[in-house]
C-alpha cells in the first residue's frame, strides 16, 4: 500500500497515516494538498490522508476546497492527538533560540509559548519541513516547532515538549481513495451542497436531518469563489449513505438545495472524542 | 479621530479604513488582529478596522476567535475590491523574479500567476509589510504581492497589476468601537452561540430565525478549544437588536442556546453585494 500526506517525512499528516494504517505502508510525501488529491485521482498512490479539521484552529481550507471538486471519495477519518516540540541542532540550548520556524497552524498554537520565550515566529510550509531546514541550513539560534518523530528522523534535539497553548489538542484526517470501502457498524457520512436564494433555505436544509432524527456532528461553510457572500456547506452526519433515514435525508436534500455532493460514508473513527 | 488597523501603512485594511472614514483620519498600524481589539478597549484608538471575511479565502479566524472574548462592539462594516499587485525595486524585470513574498491568503489568491512564472511563494504576516522588506533589504530577484498604494507609499514599482485568480475577489471588514452607534434604516446584526448537547439544537437555533423571517446572511463555526468538536457560531442577520422580530429571535435564541453574545448591530454596506 502507498499511502500519500502532506509534508516531509515526519509530518504529523505522516504519524495519521501510520495511526490508522499501521507501520508497514509505503508513505509518499507532497508539496501541497491538492497534490494529495492529484496523486489518489491517476492511481499514483492507493490512499491519501489529509488534514480536516483542528480542535484549536479549525477547519483546513485546502482540503475543503479540494473535497469540492476532486473524484476521490472520503473512506475513512483519523484523530491524532497533537503535541509540539521545539526542535534545534544538537548543540543549542533554550535560552539561546532567536527565531522560531513552523507552519502558521503550529506557531498559532503555540503562541504562549513563543511569545514567553521572546522569539521570533517565522513561518514556513511545513512543520517537518523546518526541522530539515534547520539541519540543511545548519541554522544555530533557530528551532522549529514539529512532532517528536521529526526530531528523530533528522538527528536533531527537543529542547521543550508539549508547548502548545491547549492540551485537548487534536487533528481530524479524512482518508481518500478512488475505490469503496464495506459498510462498517457505525458510519459517518460527508456531504457538500449550495442553496437556493431563498430566505430559510439553511434551515430548511437542515429540517431534513432534524425530522429523520440524523445527528449532524460537522457543518463547516466555504466561500463559493464564483459569487461574493455565497457558500457551500460542507457537513458530516452519522448514518452510511445506503441507510434508510440518512438516505430519507439525502433525497429531501436533493429538492432543498441548490447543488448537493456525497463526499463518501465512511467507518466512524473510534478515537473520535466527546460527542 | 484615530483608526488602527493590522498591517503596515498601505495594507488593504488602512484602505478600508480610508474608504470607511475618509482620508482625514489618523491611522494608527498594529502587528495584530488581537491588538487592534485591545487598543480599541483601552481607548488609544476610536475605531478598529479588523478583516472579517473574504470571498476567496474564507473567514479570518483570529477576527472570530477575538470576537467572542472582546468587549468591543461591532458598529460597522465595509467591503473593499480586492486587487492584487506584483512589486519590486524600481530596476527589477519580471522574467527576473525568482522569490515572491506575501501574506498566505494573498499567496493563495494569486496562486495561478506565481505558479506560471515559476517563482518561489515565501510567506510572510503582511501583504505591504513584504513591500517595505524588500526596498529595506534591497532584495533583488524578489517581488512582494500587495496593493497598489503599498508601491506608491514605499516608492517601487508594479510589475503586474490585478494577478489575482478571480476578479471578484472582495474581503469585508468589520468596524468595531466601544461606543454605540446611531440606529440606521438597514441595520445587520451580529451575534455568536454555543449549543446545547442534544441532537437537532442548530436546527432549533436556526428555527427561530424562519418563524420569524429574519435572514440569515452567514453562519460560521469555530472551535470552541475548550472541548474537541464542539463549536461556537457566529451567525450575521438583518435587522436590529431594537427592532421587534430580530428581538423575538434574540428571546427565543436565549433559551435554545449554551452560550449567546450580541456582537453589535450596525449600518448595512452600500457595497455588501448580491444578496
Amino acid at each position: 500500500m502507498r499511502i500519500g500526506f502532506q509534508g516531509e517525512h515526519g509530518a504529523f499528516s505522516e504519524q495519521a497515516v501510520f495511526k490508522h494504517f499501521g507501520t508497514g505502508v509505503e508513505t509518499v510525501p507532497t508539496r501541497t494538498i491538492r497534490e494529495v488529491f492529484n496523486l489518489t485521482e491517476v492511481g499514483a498512490i492507493d490512499r491519501g490522508v489529509v488534514p480536516v479539521e483542528n480542535s484549536i484552529e479549525g477547519s483546513v481550507n485546502e482540503t475543503y476546497d479540494a473535497l469540492l471538486t476532486s473524484r476521490a471519495k472520503v473512506v475513512g477519518e483519523e484523530v491524532l492527538r497533537v503535541v509540539h516540540c521545539l526542535i534545534a541542532l544538537p548543540g543549542a540550548k533554550l535560552s539561546g533560540i532567536r527565531s522560531i520556524y513552523s507552519h502558521p497552524q503550529a506557531l498559532a498554537q503555540c503562541r504562549n509559548f513563543v511569545t514567553s520565550l521572546g522569539a521570533d515566529p517565522l513561518v514556513t510550509y511545513d512543520t517537518a519541513g523546518s526541522v530539515k531546514m534547520i539541519k540543511e541550513k545548519h541554522l544555530t539560534n533557530a528551532a522549529a516547532i514539529a512532532g517528536e518523530r521529526a526530531a528523530q528522523i533528522y538527528g536533531l534535539k527537543i529542547l521543550a515538549k508539549g508547548i502548545e497553548d491547549y492540551q485537548r489538542n487534536f487533528t481530524r484526517f479524512f482518508v481518500i481513495s478512488m475505490e469503496d470501502v464495506p459498510k462498517a457498524k457505525k458510519s459517518k457520512t460527508s456531504i457538500v451542497f449550495s442553496l437556493p436564494h431563498t430566505p430559510g433555505s439553511l434551515y430548511r436544509a437542515l429540517e431534513a436531518f432534524a425530522t429523520d432524527d440524523v445527528n449532524l456532528t460537522k457543518i463547516e461553510s466555504r466561500p463559493t469563489k464564483e459569487k461574493p457572500w455565497e457558500y457551500y456547506f460542507f457537513v458530516d452526519f452519522e448514518g452510511h449513505t445506503s441507510d434508510r433515514r440518512p438516505a430519507n435525508v439525502l433525497a429531501k436534500l436533493a429538492s432543498r438545495t441548490a447543488f448537493l455532493k456525497v463526499l463518501g460514508s465512511y467507518p466512524r473513527s473510534k478515537d473520535e472524542l466527546s460527542r
